[in-house]
């Protein structure tokens, strides 16, 4: 292999040597060169680029020296984290797992109903949602704090796409097999992810976006309820904030049920009042945790004693009895609706994916725990598909019941199965009691539960931090509120897409200049006191050097000498000589961006300007070479470090920029 | 404002000063502290982003402190770079323009009678073609070397696209006024690009992908040349391998006409010889150049006396005399068509503009002077929609003729005026002579021209400095060939994009050493003797750090810091207590990144490991202070240089890693 990189040890020793240590002696590269990596052969690149792609977490970390048997152990393992768990799980983790188990029981029950409501089915699918896959969760997913059930936004984003398709007030019972449809290919498509390891996909969604999201669909879903708590009787079936606001309003005079009304804001402000304790004061969580089911259980006995019913108050009527029935021959397997129902469970799916992944990842955090998004995707998919095969909708992790679970002090999945145990007994025995609840209540504790999926704060930091961020937080929310769920997820993804392409199109080109006494060089924009080295001009591209961005930095950097002549020819300094270009932060270079290079090589020479490369890395070291770049500008103009760059550049000590 | 870092210098100055100064005494950071940009306001920071998003290259510059009147000159000029120049031509310029003019007349005359067969329309439209727009990008162009008219991609898209919506031969004018269409909304969509600055988007196909598309195209138009040239008389309308070699091989027997094929063949070869002899002696370039039109004169002089038409030898027959007509009128306004044409327009415009703004850079450079691509994409525009309304089809630059202006020693725009002229003579009085062409020679010389768009020198440049790159560059390729040149260009923007995205979620994270006798610190991958610090884990993030990678960065952070341990715990050295992330490549960070950085923080605690950042950017460090990072790991933990962060977490001499 030639040695097509020469250090400034060379540079130095061919030149004035002595003039050229003048500053940071000790700095000097000391004989160093500028490393050129091995050359590695292509199958061990690829490979290594597949690795850092999908197995980037080294998922087979623990299997690795350990003897076959362990090695089946640690496989079974791997796909059922309950095996590794259950052996040391005790009864003193039991006690804090039941407590959890059933609080977010109590608080699951009556949202079930809701969130049902809001995907246009029946209220007993729902509850059927929080019993089968959280146990399937509980065996294969490896996140200690998630509660599983139907949540809020998938629900809307399920109710409202499906609609579109078929009507659910007409024909109930091909709606019921659509959304069996939607729910099984919302497994096959989070299973699908996490086996691929294409789990990092969900990572194109911003924070921002996100935040914005959650922010419109909680205003959405609000909104939706004012039908429950206002009793209006001829509600839109559209979602945007201009058709639900007109449905209220022209409803009234005649519309609004005033007895509804009191029952619904009563409730309302004691949930507000109960979560606005527990805010205050952590220990007092399990007030709010509790609270819907009191408001349940409080106002179902006073419509039955006061028979409020019969006045107009809406009561949820009739919930069917029993376990959940098998639905596998109600899903489409043939037909227009199996790519409809393919299309919205693939959405559903992802945007499930992105709230369990989220709540999975922050509760990690919290405890320190390992937590493998592949496999959790997996998980999650499975219990989808199994989920559809067993009338249940799409589940996912619940933000708010998830916190209440970490509250109330889960230590493990077990508190899942108790909440699904207490569902189970419910759907049993106790749904007909349930007969009495007025519909009031439910949109009551929907309104409060997803008021908390607003992050007034999040947003506020958001808008501090980063200014684009929180555009694309605007767009994804009044996509949401103004036009539809699906419409505001579009837009924060595109928006998200943008901001990555929008960044790499246009990278940072900075001046830089030395501090003095040092051999540092620095942003002048930041160390305003940097100075700049007479007859030489340092600038630092920040960014890898890519076709989409190669002639922008090309041209960027031209306008910079452009630029500092006409200050230089002001001051009357002496002209600039050297373009030093710093190429720490280029991590990497395509064939474009050499070209684009070889152009400023080439415009330098016939603008009298020498180009000068400090400190390659090592990627790009190698395409240089690959290019016979270092050839054409000359080995002697490639340094290890801008200060050596500088040092061979303008030999004269400086003393004023 | 409040000063929320710290320079190593309060950290030195509150503990053990002495050690600290272990190496690299006169690099410390000598005072300095990491530098806090001035906060700047809201309107500055938006508007500093849309200029370097649109007014990058500083359009009005030359307008900057000029009087009232020389600006109203300047913007005539901005439009109608004619003006500028005209000023100072002088008869030497003319000469070389007239000879370039003369040459790629003889050159282009023949090649559009073949393009406008690509493209489905009667051989006068190719003339036209290169007529108006010429003259129209004369005036408002500023490179001075394009030679304009229609290409054999752009004509071979355009026909492939319409045809699959109206078939040319059944209804030939409804086919040509959905050709003026496209090509009006051709010219819209460049115009539109250049006026709203965006010709940024063209830059997202990559160099890899341009190579491979280009490649295909010309395999795909020298397939359908082989209906000329073997006289096959029914050949399919695909335009895929498969199906043009079916064509080909099933027509082998009765088909084929022996005198087309010795014609064809006879000056196939020559055309290529000459080309081989330009190709070894720069000098000789005219022989490649006037080849085609010797080539159209002998074989129509041979067909003529010979009256081989007779036997089955097709010709060109019939070319309409005269100027262009008006088609103003025979645009699609309204109806289905508009929509269809406007579709088909806007992909032919904008794979015009990517062949025209290459050429015009690539000779912009080797003669240095300034272009403007904006502005360059406003005149490609205004051509095409002036070529719309006066029967032309989409016009731009052609690589090869461009060439060879270029060589012939073309001056300014005026070769394209000259050029245009001879065109002129041409619809107006030569046209009845190439009744007797032979279409096979009308092939032979579009074989000979498309040859030279398979740049398999770049390929295998590509090939040897980036796999990735050459991966784009096949799949845009085979996508041509296999599929369609819709389907191709279509694979090439998508893994254009691609591979962006990925680059963007999977940066690199180095581990660095320190270069021993210096205070350098460099991937010890690149210099496998720059050696560890014992006890401190330095890692250096090679990117911005954005909602789309801040998970990955964080997991593969950890995942060096698991690995180090083993490795350390194996040796038995003394455990890492710090762990220092080298910021200075990462040139921004967004609510996400921060996010993952507090997680980091968290994680590190519970592991006894210390978070220190060193070098932040000024992005990176206004952005952590709006968030309070700094307050959160403490300012004490963030420093200037690598160097003073080690020297404060690491105060022992170090002698062996």
């Amino acid at each position: 292999m030639k040695n097509s990189s020469v250090s400034s040890e060379r540079e130095i020793d061919s030149g004035n040597a002595s003039q050229v240590h003048h500053i940071g002696n000790d700095n000097s590269s000391h004989g160093h060169k500028v490393g050129v990596p091995p050359r590695k052969n292509l199958v061990h690149d690829f490979s290594a680029t597949f690795k850092e792609v999908f197995l980037h977490d080294d998922p087979l970390y623990e299997f690795k020296d350990q003897p076959k048997r362990k090695k089946f152990l640690l496989g079974i393992q791997f796909f059922f984290p309950i095996v590794g768990w259950a052996r040391e799980y005790n009864f003193k983790k039991f006690q804090g797992d039941l407590i959890a188990g059933l609080t977010i029981a109590s608080l699951c029950i009556p949202q079930d109903i809701g969130y049902a409501k809001l995907a246009n089915v029946p209220p007993n699918y729902g509850l059927y949602t929080s019993f089968v896959p959280p146990l399937i969760y509980a065996a294969m997913g490896s996140s200690r704090d998630i509660a599983i059930g139907p949540v809020a936004v998938v629900s809307l984003l399920l109710g409202d796409s499906l609609k579109n398709e078929i009507n659910p007030k007409k024909h109930p019972n091909e709606y019921l097999r659509l959304a069996f449809t939607a729910t099984f290919f919302a497994g096959i498509t989070e299973a699908a992810l996490g086996l691929l390891r294409l789990g990092f996909i969900i990572d194109y969604l911003s924070h921002a976006a996100v935040v914005g999201f959650m922010a419109g669909a909680a205003i959405t879903i609000g909104l939706q309820q004012l039908k429950g708590l206002l009793g209006v009787k001829t509600f839109t079936t559209k979602t945007d904030i201009v058709h639900v606001m007109d449905s209220v309003w022209s409803n009234v005079h005649h519309g609004w049920n005033w007895e509804t009304v009191v029952i619904g804001l009563v409730f309302l402000a004691f949930l507000l009042t109960t979560k606005y304790i527990a805010s205050k004061n952590k220990k007092l969580f399990w007030v709010a945790a509790i609270a819907p089911m009191i408001s349940v259980v409080v106002s179902t006995l006073c419509v039955y004693l006061t028979r409020a019913d019969k006045k107009g108050v809406n009561i949820v009527r009739h919930i069917d009895k029993g376990i959940n029935p098998s639905s596998v021959h109600k899903i489409y397997w043939t037909g227009t609706y199996l790519a409809k129902g393919a299309r919205i469970g693939i959405i559903a799916g992802m945007v499930g994916l992105t709230e369990a992944v989220a709540i999975g990842r922050t509760f990690a955090t919290l405890k320190d725990y390992p937590i493998d998004g592949n496999k959790e995707m997996l998980a999650l998919g499975v219990m989808n598909i199994v989920g559809s095969m067993t009338s249940c909708i799409v589940a996912t992790g619940s933000f708010s019941r998830s916190a209440v679970n970490y509250m109330a002090g889960c230590n493990t999945a077990v508190s899942n199965i108790v909440m699904s145990m207490v569902v189970l007994l419910t759907v049993e025995v106790i749904t007909p009691l349930f007969k009495y609840t007025p519909n009031a209540v439910i949109a009551a504790i929907i309104i409060s539960a997803v008021a908390g999926l607003i992050d007034v704060k999040a947003a506020y930091q958001i808008w501090k931090v980063d200014k684009l961020d929180f555009l694309s937080l605007l767009g994804a929310f009044f996509g949401v509120v103004f036009k539809s769920v699906e419409i505001g997820l579009l837009i924060a993804v595109a928006l998200s897409v943008a901001k990555i392409l929008l960044q790499v199109t246009r990278p940072r080109i900075a001046l830089l200049g030395n501090l003095s006494g040092t051999t540092i060089y620095r942003n002048v924009e930041q160390y305003p006191n940097a100075s700049k080295v007479p007859g030489v001009l340092i600038l630092r591209v920040d960014s890898a050097i890519y076709f989409s961005n190669a002639n922008y930095i090309k041209e960027r950097i031209l306008r910079w000498l452009r630029d500092e002549r006409d200050l230089i020819r002001e001051k009357g300094l002496p002209d600039i000589e050297y373009l030093i270009i710093e190429m720490s932060p280029v991590t990497d270079i395509d064939t474009t961006g050499i070209h684009s290079l070889e152009e400023l090589h080439k415009i330098s020479i016939k603008r009298e300007v020498q180009l000068v490369i400090a400190n390659p890395g090592p990627l790009v070291t190698e395409k240089l070479r690959a290019a016979k770049f270092a050839e054409l500008i000359g080995h002697e103009h490639i340094f290890l470090t801008v200060a050596d760059a500088v040092a061979a550049c303008a030999p004269r000590p400086q003393q004023d920029a």
